[in-house]
């Protein structure tokens, strides 16, 4: 191997090192991101399938009959 | 390339091999929980869009009978 | 290093350096993915979070007023 090709692929080595750094840190990023939109939607989920319990489910119905 | 440095290269190659396998593991799993996360994100829209159309979209429908 | 081992590096440096640019692509587009789900997540905790005013918070407040 002579010198230039030794330097070319310590320069890559070092490139990819560098990019593989890179993305860790972004995949860092996005796990924490996605850790908390599925913690937001599971509480989105709750929230709604409690409401739906509370209105009946199906639309709001409401019948009042006040019969004197 | 000296004996040591070839070794050098071929541990930095082993580890980014390792690293980038890594990540390639990390990124299906993350696809994957974002793909469930989409799935859920359109159902929940799709439930509120429901709901907002039977509600009459702002506030409740009210039935109030008064039979007197 | 013989010309065999030379050869060797060169392939696994792009074999590296492709699934490296794979990675960063497919980052990229979770990235997107991931915006897009935390721009409509908002926009659905808005929209749930004004039905809950609306609504009175807690179950259906309802008040009716029956003057003979």
């Amino acid at each position: 191997m002579s010198g230039a090709s030794v330097s070319d692929v310590n320069d890559r080595l070092s490139a990819l090192e560098l990019r593989v750094q890179q993305q860790e840190d972004e995949l860092t990023v996005m796990k924490a991101a996605l850790a908390d939109v599925l913690r937001r939607l599971a509480a989105s989920e709750a929230s709604a399938a409690s409401s739906t319990k509370k209105h009946g489910g199906k639309g709001e119905m409401l019948l009042v009959k006040v019969s004197l």
